[in-house]
């Protein structure tokens, strides 16, 4: 609903949004503290003072969104509507750059004895063995009836493989169930289609099960390959048609470059950190509108439960804040895309604090950035989806509604 | 869609949620401060500064929430899609268990004359009178048709009748009108069914009315009786299959017994006030993993405008909170249903103030357990039914959505 009326509101300029997301970005109190709290962040907590702040809500009150999710609410996308399937992020998160016509896979190889699943994961086994196998049926299997597989190796027993067809995909592609058996004891499961247009992709999997078993019939703990989250790609509105703006994703990660293309962003490769990303924005600043840039290892250090990291990742990007600042942006949005308290050791529900800075809006609400200051925002407690209109407001790009 | 969402992210663990349910607690000031403010309450006031804090808003802003709706939302369940009937709630308070397979029927002994409804209420006659025509209707008609039929005397002229047939009823059966004309002067009204399925109950309701002018053609006044608020029981999902929560209401008055049962709690019965009712939650808590902990009299005192009493009930309510807190609840939720401003004696649209108990808070931003300091909470203001989500959260009772 909000989408279809932004839509028909856009009106281009040359204003430059910026989204930066610190990954992970909202923690909780250890030692009265949260993360954000025990950072020295002059930097943000100086553009806090003169910029709207409040927290946004990813996904609804109490739950917690998985990354996929998390990006899709601030990239203003209801993250109810449209899924990402744990195929499609694995095969992101290992840089498969994914299509219409693709149903993506994870993997395990597993160990099977007489039948049954003896070890759902294959002893584990190290990442460069793992990468030797998955080359290997790349080679071997490169075709299966009609569609074209993508292998891409993973961590330890994991990779993804992506089945390519020659032509978009129907809705429910991808309604096959897994053929891990989730127990050991267990014999696999058969993929089975739930429906008539998955037929085909369950045909290919069940194929390639046996295939991928030839292959391996002489590997110790490695014989066998199971598979879970079959997905296709969600038909999502690309973010150019509905909110007017030609959009550069810059992370380093491919996941996150991956979620970013899933809504249209262009996403080349970038390498290095906060410095090199900042770089790489501004070499392309005048070839786009919207700028999304990722920070990923302040998520990293809360899942980890290091307090004292997170801080000094914050902090550390605070120090960069100038360089950003200096590339003039017309709106500046700092935000997570969910919260990852060191405390918890995971993601969370809580809300996550925002800046918006433009020069439409009150500030001198928050003393300084963090989730206790930005409850006395001027943009309270809001949707996540949210966040992406009030950007392009605060451009002067979305017209009046109604006379 | 929150609670399809909810009830595929549930999780079981050993978690104890307390939601203690102070009714009617909201209130408005009256020489500048509102009854939680006036109170004395050093337990409620440092629970508040460590916990989240915020305000609840029950059905929509400017909604005054009835019991039965102000309920449906903090128990999680949207009160604008399931509804309560009246004559549901008349029979639930006067202590009747209702099943699906019933229909209740609130009443009035009203005074006829020359086929006109002279009196609607006959006179307002003593209760004690009413109950023994009450017991005299019980005896003389036990069963109409196939349905047999459950009396409760009320309040003066009031009472309930069920309808209890001998299989569930389909949704509908229920669209019967009141034969109260609502002027006196004017013919009672037939009671006519608006659709195929509330026929049976059109045909009951019609000769209970004959029946009962038959056995109360002596009497002076109540000689009549008159059918109000027809009503089934809604086919509410059970709150142990969407929430994964076994629950127990504790509470003295009938109504809010029944109106956890329509949600699926158990709901022995408890005599006594606050203290009995925190032992009997006490002798129990090993077997559940919900608790609704029911507090009625500062909804009392809010009706009667008694300011005072109001102010001290919430304050006695206070000293026995650190019985609560000694029973460990892993999440403590302590609100209300609605507000009930002693200023406005009777129930109000007020958002009702929140605090909610757990490790995975904030907390430090309310210095006392009011509606104005509950403004500065970390909860904000948020719709009831977002309550029971955050309590799942706060317990580690939900999975992450999406990968």
């Amino acid at each position: 609903m909000t989408q279809e009326l932004i839509k028909d509101l856009v009106q281009q300029n040359k204003t430059k949004i910026f989204l930066v997301v610190l990954d992970g970005l909202g923690g909780l109190p250890v030692d009265g503290k949260t993360e954000l709290e025990a950072a020295r962040t002059p930097n943000l907590d100086g553009l806090a003072r003169v910029s709207a702040t409040g927290l946004h809500v990813p996904v609804s009150y109490g739950i917690t969104p998985g990354s996929g999710p998390g990006h899709l609410g601030i990239f203003g996308y209801d993250p109810l509507r449209w899924r990402i399937g744990r195929g499609v992020l694995e095969a992101l998160g290992l840089g498969l750059e994914l299509r219409d016509t693709d149903v993506a896979v994870r993997c395990n190889y597993a160990t099977l004895q007489e039948g049954l699943v003896k070890d759902r994961r294959a002893g584990r086994i190290p990442s460069e063995e793992s990468r030797v196998l998955t080359e290997r049926l790349q080679k071997e299997i490169s075709h299966i009836d009609e569609a074209e597989l993508i292998f891409a190796p993973g961590i330890e027993h994991r990779f993804a493989v992506v089945f390519r067809f020659p032509e978009p995909l129907e809705e429910g592609s991808d309604q096959v169930n897994d053929s891990d058996p989730q127990k050991t004891g267990k014999p696999p499961r058969k993929p089975e289609p739930a429906n008539h247009q998955s037929e085909r992709v369950a045909r290919i999997a069940e194929k390639l099960i046996e295939k991928a078993r030839e292959i391996l019939k002489d590997q110790r703990a490695a014989n066998y390959i199971l598979l879970r989250g079959i997905s296709q790609v969600p038909s999502i509105p690309p973010f150019e048609r509905v909110f007017g703006l030609k959009a550069l994703a810059i992370a380093v990660y491919p996941m996150y470059r991956g979620l970013a293309r899933l809504v249209g962003m262009e996403t080349p490769p970038v390498n290095g950190d906060i410095k090199e990303e900042i770089e790489f924005m501004k070499e392309n600043l005048q070839d786009y509108d919207f700028f999304f840039l990722h920070i990923k290892k302040i998520d990293s250090f809360g899942e980890d439960g290091n307090f004292e990291a997170k801080v000094g990742k914050i902090e550390e990007f605070d120090s960069h804040l100038p360089a950003i600042l200096d590339l003039g942006p017309d709106v500046l949005i700092i935000t997570g895309d969910h919260s990852t308290p060191a405390l918890m050791k995971e993601h969370s529900w809580h809300p996550v604090p925002v800046i918006l800075n433009s020069p439409y809006v009150l500030g001198n609400l928050s003393s300084s950035f963090s989730e206790r200051e930005c409850l006395k925002g001027e943009l309270g407690i809001f949707p996540s989806e949210q966040l992406l209109p009030l950007a392009l407001a605060n451009s002067g790009r979305l017209r009046k509604y109604g006379a």
